[in-house]
């Protein structure tokens, strides 16, 4: 299979946008890769979408958002997977270009969460988990990570503030990231005292829903586009695992066993380990969500997550940079976008475009991105030039 | 990239099945399939489904039915194109595979529209046309459909009439079908005397929807399944186009400019031409969408789709059967699943397993699948012989 590079990205902030439709949104982000890259056409886009259908009443992304930003007639589908969509459709790209299939392909993640007009975003979130099993019951996606929270606390003698790190890191690093949702820095203190959403998830503890949209241009590694503006960046590995979607029909609750194979999975593709690895978009949905995939990834022990963040190890300065521009908590969880936004997030830091917010010297970064509580994880490893 | 065959295929029939849920219709047919093929393991599902989320609050379909079909653990997504859906995971499914990211790929199509709990069907089916500039009108599919045909009659003068041929055909061939869900012959008398629907499409233009599920598992041509039950057919080509998603925007309405590109994309990867097709599973949603479909695909002259049927071509006796198991109208159209029905019927064809319906010596089937009113189209051509 052929090595494929991104040429080219592009994302909107992530906000409420009372005015922006979806198209609108996806339309944004699209034509600032295309035009970051340099092109002005594609073989193909890959839409990662969740709740286009339910919120808003459009499904058919795939030939609507091809027609908008000018592109009628190329290949076009949406890819869900709950929130993972994002990464997932990344990965049908990559599997387009590295195959043959195409040579020049477009991927957008896009999720509209504001303005909606059929359902309530709680009633559309749930959806990543199991309908008859878990939903069914009156649990919420927050919910259900709230049972994964407590249960962890309990079995590895965890106290709640010991997640403060993760959000405080989160909102310090989206204070330089101009698309960020939340751009202000949080204290230990305002984390300890945040409204509680469900026992004993806070509001801190908690990624902010929004709109936005994110894209990125791919190709074969070694073409270049007309008038690119930015630096390739080479997908090192790609690569998807799954899980039980109802929580209670895993082997073990409190380990991302998706988290482990996909990791696992993109560093035997891409020849490396976590120690190689310079920083990790996170897919911190909920400040448990991150422990429970730097465990599953390698980079801290069972039951030691939290650990490596107190000692300061997550931030910009330490051994494994997350969420390095805020993050699903502070730059935004626009649900089926955040995979590509990791991604885009990952692309600038390696380009060295990642301004206030560079980690020096970032040669090889990875992205995470987890749909439901752990039954979808797509993992990416991307290494700068391409 | 490497030639890709089907060696296994399950489906189920088609109907009100109360007392099955999603994932039990997805995993008949799932399973049905990997004992056909004679497999116990593959590398990756692909799921096309168009409506889980909006009808009965399930997302994240790709583990779900990994998970509940033994396969837990495997790369598997969700992939939407409207009613399009089953033939746009096909793709996906045969991209992986064509292109050498996996050697064992099963598809499935599946929809639940029958005790669905959060939304009415026709509110479903309109997500697959424009929610800003369509539906936002009030218009629902049926109408979308029925401005065509109305507009079609006026353009080419044809009756209304002209069209009953489509259903008389989809009907006669259903009932040698045990997976079909109208299995009883009709009249043009009474496809001219049945209700209206959306004038002029009345309830014997329509397809039936219904619950069902479809699967096929897809090898590098060559490998052979232990134990695999049928002929092998190879996927000759694969191909998709799209259009404007809103009927008025496109170039000219009465025309599938999707379809064309779509088939004539696939006649040039396989090296035929329409005259080489033995059988085509055509989209028949509503009686005009097969006749704008034979038109684009270069079965008959623009204006002269029904002309075709009212001469009997389009039957088991004819020079392009169409429909050969029913049809969208009366196999039924569980909608995200109807393009993975077509190619399951196809691979009876060509395996000489169609019984009563068999077309004889049929060595090339076609399937096109169309999503909303022809904006995503996406053609298979079959081979006999894997």
């Amino acid at each position: 299979m052929r090595d494929v590079s991104i040429i080219g990205i592009g994302q909107t902030a992530v906000g409420e946008h009372w005015e922006r439709s979806l198209r609108h949104l996806a339309g944004d982000a699209v034509l600032a890769a295309m035009a970051d890259a340099g092109v002005e056409r594609a073989d193909a886009l890959y839409v990662g979408n969740m709740l286009s259908g339910l919120l808003t009443g459009q499904e058919h992304l795939g030939a609507l958002v091809a027609d908008f930003v000018g592109l009628r007639g190329i290949e076009a589908i949406k890819v869900e997977a709950a929130c993972g969509s994002g990464a997932a459709a990344l990965r049908q790209g990559y599997a387009a270009v590295a195959g043959g299939l195409h040579d020049l392909v477009i991927v957008c993640g896009v999720e509209k969460m504001t303005d909606t007009v059929n359902a309530e975003t709680t009633t559309g979130l749930v959806m990543a988990a199991d309908a008859d099993y878990e939903s069914v019951h009156g649990l919420t996606f927050v919910a259900i990570n709230a049972l994964l929270m407590r249960r962890y606390m309990h079995e590895y003698g965890v106290a709640h503030e010991d997640f403060a790190p993760f959000a405080v890191n989160a909102h310090q690093n989206a204070v330089g990231n101009p698309n960020a949702m939340f751009r202000r820095p949080i204290t230990a203190q305002q984390f300890a005292r945040a409204r509680m959403i469900a026992d004993p998830i806070n509001l801190l503890d908690s990624s902010g829903i929004g709109d936005g949209a994110a894209a990125v241009v791919l190709a074969p590694s070694g073409m270049v586009g007309k008038g690119q503006r930015g630096r390739a960046v080479r997908i090192r590995a790609s690569s998807m695992a799954t899980d039980a979607v109802a929580v209670h029909d895993r082997r073990d609750p409190l380990w991302l066993s998706a988290a482990e194979a996909s990791a696992f999975k993109a560093y035997r593709q891409a020849g490396v380990g976590p120690r190689d690895i310079d920083l990790f978009e996170v897919h911190d949905a909920f400040t448990i969500m991150s422990v429970l995939s730097l465990e599953a990834s390698g980079f801290a022990e069972r039951g030691k997550g939290t650990w490596l963040a107190q000692t300061g190890e997550i931030t910009r300065q330490g051994r494994i940079p997350i969420c390095t521009m805020g993050g699903l908590k502070a730059r935004g969880h626009p649900v089926g976008a955040t995979g590509v936004y990791q991604v885009v997030e990952v692309t600038q830091q390696l380009r060295g475009q990642a301004g206030d917010n560079q980690v020096p010297d970032a040669r090889l970064g990875m992205a995470q991105n987890i749909g439901g509580s752990g039954a979808t994880v797509v993992t990416h490893i991307l290494e700068a030039g391409g």
